[in-house]
């Protein structure tokens, strides 16, 4: 461990104490400072402009506030989020999850390796050294870059195969999401062969009633918020989560992630990201029940950077009209694949927006309609982020610090600003003493 | 007061029960609970991405780390900064101010008044009545709308003769900034006959050993930091303020405002944004110095909203290069001015940037130089933002959440995230017992 590591351990503990005491000295009904479960959930892309338009965008307009979201409420500081200096000042899921797993600054697409492509213990191995259960739940594929940095070592994050097959080794109690292409009946069948419950349908899950189980939904990814009829795909994987890991006697360290909001990021989907923040702002108050119903639980969350430039206004314009998306019934890639399959397209495109077209914008989707389903969902993205006057610079990461949110048994520890290494550092510390 | 506004005074009262018990608790030196003096900075502008892009343009690349700056040591939370309904979710800084001396939401244009444009007490005003001196330190003219905000009232932010007029009034002991032409000699006159010093020129400043003292040391705004000798200037302005304001018995709050990060924004400059945003943090160690010598002082730092729709990175690159503004000895408008001066130009350009355009960039250089100043102006600004791969997505703001920074006595209740209004409430609670 390097002079800096030991000093950033020794201030966890240091800052533990300090909490420890605080708490004991206020005389009110105590908060164990050690937590005996951890729930880490993250964002991808989810930087400060998301959260703040997703409070915009579920405004209640007829109300004279803006209410809050789940996220004002839990927040408690923020994270710079760079990568190793080989690769700039901009980071990708993967360094960023490495960081926020292994507290250690790699270069972009490491899963889980240093700079020298080492494999450095994740989070979810040193819980798993300890005895306690690991689970990861996301709304991507189970071996896309995030949860796979929490549970393995490759040196790419692009090895998805490899990744896929790691998982067998690491024993963990729960693994939900999306990602069927990936593991095989050859590979599935391993799984079962160790135990696990394979399940394919979120109905199967509900019959779940222990772990291990390795539950994959989808092809690749679950369904957009946006398309699908619930908001609340993440929030079921999450409380299934929860149950099932509840029965670990020494404890659990869970990994949810909102996969897609970074998706929409670089696609700048305003719509899509929108429906992808409702669905992990779901998840997140499953988790926040959790830990007030289980006070010896510690509740985490945070994003690995932000993306798509997103901006709550632009155009030199002092508006954002979150209205438009909220009658949105589809994502714009479905509308369009809708609107190209259908002679009668204009319906569908006014079903998906929930509003119509003016004249000028039924030109520009006329147009975008005949250069085929690319070019159409295009169109429908530049109409949404018009009339809502959205701001983007790019379609792939930006480097802004993002947010920090917490509750619960040591969390006093992510209050003010930190590094996402310190992240991964202070969960580390905050697990059983044999671990440290 | 609305029963909204009492609720929230008295989860003021109730907080700060809490902080005085955690302090007296931990048998630590005790930081008094409510502070003597209050210190309030605003960076104009200064959203998440200019905090984040400032750590790494002050980032020493032959270093390990990144080092940390007086924002990250001093961060606490957030704040929203939405104007009253009739304007939509975007703020402008005179709604934002209002929120922040006042603790009302109102439309944008307004100074220190309600949507139905009657006065509403200003935090300056709150803590004159106590006795308490005040006083404001700005880069802009001191009649701008953040600092009109603090001191007086008027429907529009636009009627700057007015709002000069009526400082006569507020009996602020120091008011420091530019904007000699909004004083006249008549008006100059008044300030003398009332007692107070008035001074041009930064030298003159140094003689004044006691309040009151009126100095505005620039027609209009002070020099932009990269076209200064100094980046101490808002830092000089700020250490004379709290020398003059802490011979005042009852205390006292001072404002002040790193008032162009906001204009670089507008101008989508990122050089001149890296500038004032050191000058900027120059002056908050100025105050952090001051409270760790008086603990019984509260600085609280904020913004009042982002502009510009900074991003850190654009254009599908994973990739920012703040090297390029450390070079700069000059804004790009200073630059373009002597370019357009000077036969010599391409040596002024050269000097200006600190590095050689390539062959590519002279050519769009060239052309432009031949369209006049303000082609070259953004020109220049261009070729910036390129090199850097910086994003911007508008010349106005944007409506995303700000960071909230404290450090003193006091400094607990405004941990985690809270409404503009709320940080005025907060501070309202904090002067002393005969305010509320």
């Amino acid at each position: 461990m390097s002079y800096s590591a030991r000093l950033k351990r020794l201030s966890c503990a240091v800052a533990l104490t300090l909490v420890a005491l605080q708490s004991q000295a206020q005389g009110l009904t105590p908060v164990p400072t050690t937590p005996k479960n951890i729930i880490v959930m993250v964002g991808d892309g989810m930087g400060p402009a998301y959260t703040s338009a997703y409070r915009l965008y579920m405004d209640d307009p007829d109300t004279e506030e803006i209410e809050e979201t789940v996220f004002n409420r839990l927040l408690v500081g923020s994270a710079s989020t760079f990568p190793a200096r080989e690769s700039g000042y901009v980071t990708d899921s993967a360094a960023a999850a490495t960081a926020l797993s292994c507290g250690i600054k790699t270069y972009n697409g490491a899963i889980g390796v240093d700079s020298q492509k080492q494999p450095v213990p994740t989070l979810l191995e040193r819980a798993k050294q300890l005895g306690m259960g690991t689970g990861v739940a996301v709304t991507s594929q189970v071996n896309h870059a995030t949860p796979a940095a929490f549970l393995t070592h490759n040196e790419s994050r692009q090895n998805y195969e490899e990744i896929a097959e790691s998982y067998l080794a690491t024993d963990a109690e729960v693994i939900l999401g999306g990602g069927q292409r990936y593991f095989p009946s050859s590979l599935t069948d391993k799984f079962k062969a160790k135990g696990y419950q394979v399940v394919t349908k979120m109905a199967e899950l509900e019959q779940v009633n222990k772990p291990d189980v390795l539950g994959l939904f989808a092809d690749i990814n679950l369904p957009w918020v946006k398309d699908a009829t619930s908001a609340d795909q993440l929030a079921e994987l999450t409380d299934k989560s929860l149950k099932l890991l509840s029965q670990s006697d020494k404890g659990f360290v869970l990994l949810v992630e909102g996969s897609m909001i970074d998706w929409a990021g670089h696609a700048n989907d305003i719509g899509a990201a929108m429906g992808e923040m409702q669905g992990f702002a779901n998840a997140v108050e499953v988790a926040e029940q959790f830990v007030r119903q289980h006070p010896d639980t510690l509740l985490v969350v945070t994003a690995d950077h932000s993306t798509g430039g997103l901006t709550i206004g632009a155009n030199s314009e002092y508006r954002w009209s979150p209205e438009v998306l909220r009658t949105m019934t589809a994502t714009t890639a479905t509308i369009a694949a809708r609107a190209i399959a259908e002679d009668n397209w204009r319906a569908e495109v006014e079903t998906g927006l929930g509003f119509k077209p003016d004249d000028k914008e039924w030109q520009q989707l006329d147009m975008a309609r005949m250069q085929g389903q690319d070019a159409m969902t295009s169109a429908l993205r530049k109409l949404v982020n018009v009339r809502t006057n959205t701001g983007w610079t790019t379609g792939g990461h930006t480097g802004v610090d993002v947010e920090v949110f917490a509750v619960g048994a040591g969390s006093g520890l992510f209050h003010g600003h930190q590094d996402n290494t310190d992240i991964a550092n202070k969960l580390s510390s905050l697990l059983p003493a044999k671990a440290q």
